[in-house]
């Protein structure tokens, strides 16, 4: 929900929605870490059975975590209308799980969330990776599209408690 | 699903989706026409909200149509990243719907749907409409985006009859 303010002490979802691999991170209200992966889709397969996997495996994330807000990477190119077409496919399925769950949207630039993470825009897939573990306190690194997906959530919930602050001296 | 049959005897859907309406388009197992019309997403809101729209709305056709098999515009052209990124989210939304409710998807070519309707596939849109009226023998014109999808739907069980005589011929 654009310029709302999520709901408050819920875990926050990320999800970087592919057509055929789809990242996703949750974090809880208190910024730790709560689970990563990636959703797979059955390559070959037509893209409707391919967008029925993607949904059923966003469905079993937001039910076993209930997130109260989602964070999604905004996208302004893709490399070809064709791409563009497929992969705002799996966008579409992915914010269709979320608004039937009843989890708020937010969109972020990918500017943003480098700069959330990073300090800067211009970090690439691998110090995103590494400050994520950072930011998290892991043990372990988690896949390259659960790190990206974890890095939007983290995004979402610094510009949450950036906004509560504004709220709560006004 | 590509190569199938669909379920003999049922309903055909014929479905045109855009990021702010949809037409739809319902033909009975013989050919009859059953329904047409638009569903509507409200301007100006958020894209993920249009989305639960769109679905709550195709989810209500096709409860009440119980189609056996859907026909869908392929799409190879927009007129830039963005806009297919837009309509590629709406259908994926579509397709989801359809997937989710059992309803086998097959999609044609914009050439395809027109050589089915008017026999060349110059055919311009008002041709098109034209010919879904007397095809249907309806004494009413069908609103342009019903038309479109109704052509959807007429190429789809062409197609179909004539799967079902090479079949029955083997």
């Amino acid at each position: 929900m654009a310029g709302g303010l999520g709901k408050t002490g819920q875990s926050v979802l990320g999800i970087d929605p592919g057509s055929r691999l789809c990242g996703y991170g949750v974090i809880d209200g208190n910024g730790k870490y709560l689970a990563s992966g990636t959703i797979k889709m059955s390559p070959g397969k037509p893209l409707h059975i391919r967008l029925g996997e993607l949904h059923e495996g966003l469905v079993s994330v937001i039910e076993e975590f209930s997130p109260g807000s989602a964070s999604v990477e905004k996208v302004f190119f893709a490399k070809s209308v064709r791409a563009a077409l497929t992969l705002g496919h799996a966008r579409g399925v992915a914010m269709l799980a979320l608004v039937n769950a009843g989890v708020e949207v937010f969109e972020y630039s990918p500017l943003e969330i480098k700069k959330a993470v990073t300090g800067h825009g211009k970090a690439d897939k691998r110090q995103v990776q590494a400050m994520v573990r950072q930011i998290l306190g892991l043990d372990f690194s988690p896949s390259p599209d659960g790190a990206d997906a974890l890095a939007m959530a983290i995004c979402h919930r610094s510009r949450d408690e950036f906004r509560k602050v504004i709220r709560d001296a006004s």
